[in-house]
């Protein structure tokens, strides 16, 4: 618990109407995706980067845990805080779009601006910000970048990393350093900016954010291709790309995944297929997406589609990607309790992942609807357990396990887009040694000497 | 100077055949493109990432310097070792590309593989790698990773930090390890991958390099334009892509250089234009490309452009290209010593840059040609002046800081592709505060506590 002498220096900072102690206030920022809840002693929200500044020395000096929170919308606990502590919130004060500089197709945001708020913008210039995870709605840019968060047009364009072009961040001490420049090419000093990036709030508190922002390309379209096995679906994905083809996105969704949307919506899915696939092409030329899309149906054949589809408009690209966009709230029908993760594998290894992920469902008894951005190699995995029995959940969590083994074993990721926080962090010596381990620590010592930032996060 | 029992030691690891130490090679292992001479004790080829393990723990324990080393062909020092002890080659044996992975399109490639000899590989395989600094018929990929290297193309297709998808790397301590994945998508831990890109070799040794490989665009188109100023010719660039277009590459020569190519080479160039543009456009349609060309001519002319001319096929292409690859060479009419900077500024910052530099070449009473990859902001600038005059060189020298500090104030870095080595280093104060260097020697430490990796660069 804060003494009341902590809480009385941070009003002094803030104000009193920028901090919360009261329970149902700090009850509301206790939880994030992970439905895990932690509650902080106080919600802080700094008007600006003097302020942000100022409440790290003071907390520096006192040994007061901070965590830096978006709209707490992660799923693996980045912005809990485990320890208590103080929230760090942006979405108050530090939420506007500062600047889309048109000249050098830059925006400059402060972290708590909304995802979707900052791609309506861009738009508004004719210009486009890619990055567009799930929580795009309601996401921060802040977070985002903390997180490094993906999308479905990362097979594309990318992630958010790829967006960064400088940031303005604040040490635990309260120093205030810049990294990146608002230029394609800088190559003066360490990449500061590059490993903030993903740091999980745990080396700095970003404070402003410079991103690279690119022109709309100018159609769009989508097909949706039926699979008798997911095997079969997931060759045709490597193989598209592999012919030089590089979709906006590749999405699947499985058997379990397809009958849920199903049982819910009855929109005429394939209940019996084994996978469908659903695929966005873009860019300046009608003529060209034309040729993507024929060379598509092509490999989608070669590799066992029974039916391909190509939308006519708008309308039915939306139809066509109605199954994909509800997905994850139908799949609740297996069980009470999702144990959700975002491995990732190189494109070639997805056949062999998903029939290992169908062993290792066998092997526990567990239902495992897989779907996601399989364009990228990235696959959302879903345990289904129900939550009241513990037996079943132990289960759950050792069927987790093996498949973060497997992913592992096939040169793939723990986390695609998810991140580390709590939730991965026990697998991560599974992922990594104990020198890199070790290596982590010497960087998290490196910026944050007193272990104040989002402490044991990432399993440090 | 290294001791007998030292060299010993090194000839146990890597063998007789494996280490220079006589004076002949230790000079021709003693310099750079920026013509600096330091001898080290001993040049040492590893054989493999063992070796490279067992070296670096060796020389740990005696506090050893090693100066990792491509091809030398660094304009900034990285490769020079300026406190003697050994330079770690990679030409001999660690030069190997060792897998093109078309499923994935990625490439595994060892440090010493020439980044020509890695472009012509892609390319057999319909695959393309983009980064093509200067030197690309020489500089090796572990030397473009570690300067973070750039090019003609990186308008479009950005630079080395864009493809390294996941590095093998050797601490000083001698532990190896992994960063990155060859996934589009890994936010598992730190971003060690994105740190030690661009570290010039100061924080650990890298053995294995995982590139992104990309579709090789099926077309390409080539156009040059005459400006009357250097000041129209800068706002035609940037203007160009605020209009929502791309280039692969828009390079610019001012007068001087211009003048400089024609005396040498007598191919009928504008003596008179104050600026040509020369550009390229690529993409897997031609009536996009013909668009972009119509578009391009359109803002050209806005800008004053007096003729614009589009290559009919390869050859004239390559006319048109030909100012542009032969400037380097030709401007050292102008003086015997060239003061050779690389400064980056936001595209719409050219106009200013570029009159300043004017002003200050005026006020020193210096030449400066300037010419370069304006389609990312990246001037070569270039102070030339007689090298054998004390008073001149002092003149170049102080014209060059003024430069960087208006480089800095128009948001600028001091170096776009060429790192700061020892070439830059005293100007890193210009760009950095005390603090931001602070925060680098601690990343430094963190990495290499006894600070043997090539020691006492980029102003650390």
């Amino acid at each position: 618990m804060l003494d009341t002498q902590h809480i009385k220096a941070f009003v002094d900072i803030v104000g009193q109407e920028n901090i919360y102690t009261d329970k149902a206030h700090l009850i509301a920022y206790s939880y994030d995706a992970t439905r895990s809840k932690f509650e902080p002693d106080a919600v802080v929200f700094p008007r600006d980067e003097k302020d942000v500044s100022e409440i790290l020395r003071y907390c520096n000096e006192h040994n007061i845990i901070i965590t830096p929170r978006g709209a707490g919308s992660g799923f693996t606990g980045g912005s809990l805080g485990i320890n208590g502590g103080i929230i760090l919130g942006f979405e108050k004060h530090m939420n506007k779009i500062l600047e889309i500089d048109m000249d050098n197709m830059v925006a400059v945001v402060q972290p708590g601006v909304i995802n979707m708020d900052l791609q309506k913008k861009a738009l508004e210039h004719g210009l486009f910000y890619p990055p567009d995870p799930a929580s795009e709605e309601h996401s921060t840019i802040g977070g985002n970048v903390g997180e490094n968060a993906g999308g479905m047009r990362a097979a594309k364009y990318g992630i958010t990393k790829d967006y960064v072009m400088a940031l303005r961040a604040v040490l635990p001490s309260g120093e205030i350093i810049r990294a990146g420049k608002r230029t394609i090419k800088d190559v003066a000093g360490y990449n500061i900016a590059g490993i903030l990036i993903a740091s999980e709030g745990t080396l700095a508190v970003i404070t402003e954010i410079t991103l690279k922002l690119i022109a709309k390309p100018k159609f769009t379209k989508t097909a949706f291709g039926v699979f008798p096995s997911v095997k079969e679906a997931m060759s045709a994905v490597y193989k598209t790309f592999a012919e030089g083809i590089t979709p906006v996105a590749m999405e699947f969704l499985d058997n379990l995944s397809i009958r849920a949307v199903e049982e819910r919506f009855h929109k005429g899915l394939p209940k019996e297929a084994g996978a469908i696939l659903i695929t966005d092409v873009d860019g300046s030329a009608l003529n060209v997406l034309d040729e993507q899309m024929q060379k598509i149906d092509e490999v989608f054949k070669q590799n066992g589609c029974s039916e391909f589809k190509i939308a006519k408009d708008e309308n039915e690209a939306k139809d066509l990607w109605f199954a994909r966009r509800n997905c994850s709230q139908s799949i609740t029908i297996y069980g009470s309790k999702k144990l959700n993760e975002d491995i990732t594998v190189p494109r070639s290894k997805l056949p062999r992942l998903l029939e290992k992920i169908d062993e290792t469902a066998k092997k526990y008894g567990v239902l495992v609807p897989c779907f996601g951005h399989t364009g990228d190699g990235n696959v959302h995995t879903n345990v289904m357990v129900d939550g009241s029995n513990p037996e079943e959940l132990k289960k759950g969590h050792e069927a987790i396990e093996e498949i973060f083994k497997i992913t592992v074993d096939l040169g793939g990721t723990l986390s695609g887009e998810h991140g580390i926080g709590i939730s991965k962090a026990p697998f991560m010596r599974l992922a990594f040694t104990e020198q890199e381990m070790e290596l982590f620590r010497a960087i998290k010592k490196a910026f944050d000497p007193n272990n104040i930032l989002n402490p044991h996060k990432m399993g440090l």
